[in-house]
């Protein structure tokens, strides 16, 4: 038997990784979907076991040695294990920046924090948040700084790093101060404008089960492999697995026949990246997708984009006739469109349209900064956030449980989070610019329900990159140009001023 | 934070097996219920890294330093400990008995076999399995030599001692020889006085729903915990998963009421033993059941010594008629319980009745003896077992498809686990004649589809005992009488001679 590189041994510890991430991904699909209810305390030793298991693996003395082996040869290598071998480094140097000590810390902080944001909600009382909020933020304080230090990066920086590789607070921090400066006065001339053509109710009951085949039509015709993945409906909307093995589900409610497709095509959107990852890395680190911003921008680009366009509309006419049985003037291309592009202020983030979500970012962001840096103290985040809610979207929150108890990512430790989502959408414009430009007949391509051109753009000029760059640079590499804020607030005026 | 004990650490190190095989089970009841039918390829690979980080955990020196410091201080341990001590150790000395380039060739090899097993079934033809049998064989040979060198057994008792901890093949020849010797005169006698009451046929469409809902109301009358247990239809009829999330499966078919019911009392009867296990032990090796013959005694105890009698098939006619909702004297009592309980010469195992079955069974037993001793070649199986199937129960297979060719157990390497069956039938005997005793009200308490005494005397004399002692000591302790087979020919004659 040939003796293995250092690199080569690394390949192989990553594979053992990947293959207990995979045991992981089932695992934690079957607790939402089909385990019994009260089994979760089985479950979670088990995921504990596993967990614990990858971290004593990418934190060991040994993969260490080998990482410094392998750096010390890396000249060696193909540019693909090049980058692989980066990857590596970076999972390592991750997992083994935050001591298991602050770790433990932290999961008994958030498991509280958890637990009271849900008293705190229930109560609307943000008072009984606090004080574990506080302690969420003073530990996560640590870990952003131990971080930071490990990657040579500001603290938020790493926080922010780890769902957009590359991406700094300076690069965003324009795109947030544009996107503040333009949004409220955007929303206001577009519900101006809407206001003259109001939509006509769509009523009716619509069972989980039409809903279901409407949705494995177009999940078909987007080219989701039924043979090696599963759609069902959950109480969540989420993608788990790996590829070879994708599970997407989406929450059917009978009284809404839009939610629970929007929800199937965010989660197709991310399913098929993954489905277009390189398949001769799919067991490596650089054969993984590039982080939460661009699953996210993955999504919307289906959900927002393509799925609330008019050519999209005009596809699905018929495929709601055929499931839903139902006509008449509110089932017009016109109305149906009008619904699904909607602009309407609200206080809640899950609710809020394509326009408005970006404002409920901005405010997360302008907040988060401010209570990572010390500057906002956690008992004045009320306050703070009703009155930053009023001066970027125009609307006061009526009490702490329509403001800023909405969330629960925050008690969670997951501050850089946020911010993902407002850059997944800007990711999105940006390469939908250029598959316009590259893809005349997109368009027609939708109308027809013919997906083939747009899904194998995506996949060349993204999915198939992997991990191999940072986020800025796979942007650069698909669309030609530097990563901006500009397409994303062209595309939300032609779609919502101009072209309405 | 207190120096823990090498018992207490080896208590750890196996609270984390516990975690990672409940893991496994998880994983292997998606694959048969829930998963894309493309995704074996990855499932495997993440069974593999599971299973591998198992074997490397038991087999690690330090696991081993653990045993031995442990043990030279048992003394001060509860008896239950050292019970669990002797458990830990059965444990590695199983996996360190054969070395992993055995393991990894027998596990090519099985896999060859298995696949050549199948064409050889499909092509009627034996020669195409022979040579790869011959390789399983003789790598069996080497596997059990080995075991049986590390634990001071016979290799044929080292590989039995797998399914029937504590029971060696002196035990049981005795047991096979009486049933050898008994059974072709029995089967003959039930069937001729069965000639003189026919069965009248049952015809109809049993939709699987309804099959399922019949189960479903059974289930719960035996206490099976839905909230904390799932059941579902599948190709196999199988239980997985750990108490506290335990999975039963069965197959319905349309045509048949009852294999379905069957199939799931079956498995309820090893679930119900899973979840009597004794509940401060459930994570560690004395905590589990005491291996496959035991699981079978109380599998068969409530397929077919309970649901096959009389007072059950009084329980279960107004259940068929509400969810069947059918009438007519062919679902009369007697007609239900003499379908359950017909006699029938055939030549597959898995449609045998609980007579002819062990019949079977010592087919079996003394061919894979003669195999794994080397007195009979393979080439020479099918004649054998033709000749010894006409001996034992009058009949010959009409070609090896439904003779030797049937099992896949003998070309996965399976030697020692047949006879577990007999033997479970033979405790399953013994266990219901204590039972009966105990219990003078038990018909009644079946008749009314109340089954907590005959439940809580199982749980109390068998199930809670867990893994604390060994098969016959464990039968001795709930019965009060050496294990034997005489109850299981009392049990076998009354039912079928006596009473029917």
């Amino acid at each position: 038997m040939a003796v293995l590189t250092p690199y080569e041994q690394l390949e192989q510890e990553f594979r053992r990784l990947h293959a207990f991430r995979g045991a992981l991904a089932v695992l934690r699909w079957d607790a939402a979907v089909t385990m019994p209810r009260g089994s979760s305390d089985v479950r979670g030793e088990q995921l504990a076991a596993i967990e614990t298991e990858c971290h004593s693996v990418l934190t060991s003395p040994r993969l260490t040695r080998l990482l410094e082996r392998a750096e010390a040869s890396a000249a060696g290598l193909r540019d693909w294990q090049r980058a692989n071998l980066r990857e590596m480094r970076r999972e390592r140097d991750h997992a083994i920046a935050t001591p298991p000590s602050l770790v433990a810390r932290l999961a008994r902080a958030t498991a509280r924090a958890e637990a009271l944001w849900r008293e705190a909600r229930e109560r609307n009382d943000f008072a009984i948040l606090a004080p574990a909020l506080d302690e969420v933020l003073r530990l996560t304080r640590n870990r952003a700084a131990m971080l930071g230090q490990h990657m040579g990066l500001d603290p938020y920086d790493a926080l922010l790093d780890e769902y957009t590789p590359g991406l700094l607070s300076a690069d965003i921090d324009g795109w947030f101060a544009t996107l503040a400066q333009r949004l409220p006065t955007l929303v206001s001339e577009v519900v101006e404008a809407q206001e003259a053509r109001p939509v006509a109710p769509i009523a009716g009951r619509f069972p989980a089960s039409k809903q279901r085949a409407l949705c494995v039509d177009v999940m078909k015709a987007l080219g989701f492999p039924f043979d090696r993945g599963r759609f069902d409906g959950s109480e969540r909307t989420f993608t788990e697995g790996v590829p070879g093995d994708i599970r997407v589900t989406t929450r059917f409610d009978p009284a809404e026949p839009f939610t629970g497709l929007l929800g199937a095509l965010h989660e197709t959107g991310q399913a098929l990246y993954d489905l277009g990852l390189p398949s001769e890395w799919l067991d490596q680190p650089v054969g993984q997708d590039r982080g939460m911003a661009l699953d996210e921008s993955q999504s919307l680009l289906l959900e927002m984009v393509v799925g609330r366009s008019r050519a999209f509309v005009d596809y699905l006419l018929p495929l709601l006739a055929r499931h839903f049985g139902l006509s008449g003037p509110e089932w017009s291309a016109d109305n149906v469109y009008r619904r699904l592009t909607r602009v309407q202020r609200g206080p809640s983030r899950m609710d809020a349209d394509e326009l408005t979500y970006q404002a409920h970012i901005v405010v997360r962001y302008e907040l988060e900064r401010r209570l990572l840096s010390g500057d906002l103290p956690v008992q004045d985040l009320p306050g703070a956030w009703n009155e930053l809610m009023e001066r970027r979207l125009g609307l006061c929150p009526a009490n702490d449980t329509e403001g800023c108890l909405q969330d629960v990512h925050w008690a969670l430790g997951s501050f850089g989070y946020f911010p993902s989502y407002a850059i997944g959408a800007v990711i999105a414009s940006q390469l939908w610019e250029s598959l316009r430009e590259d893809l005349p007949e997109l368009d027609g391509d939708i109308r027809r329900g013919e997906f083939a051109r747009l899904t194998g753009w995506l996949r060349s000029n993204v999915h198939a990159l992997g991990a191999k760059m940072t986020v800025p640079d796979l942007v650069k590499h698909a669309t030609g140009r530097p990563l901006s804020v500009a397409p994303h607030l062209r595309y939300l005026e032609r779609k919502y001023l101009t072209d309405w």
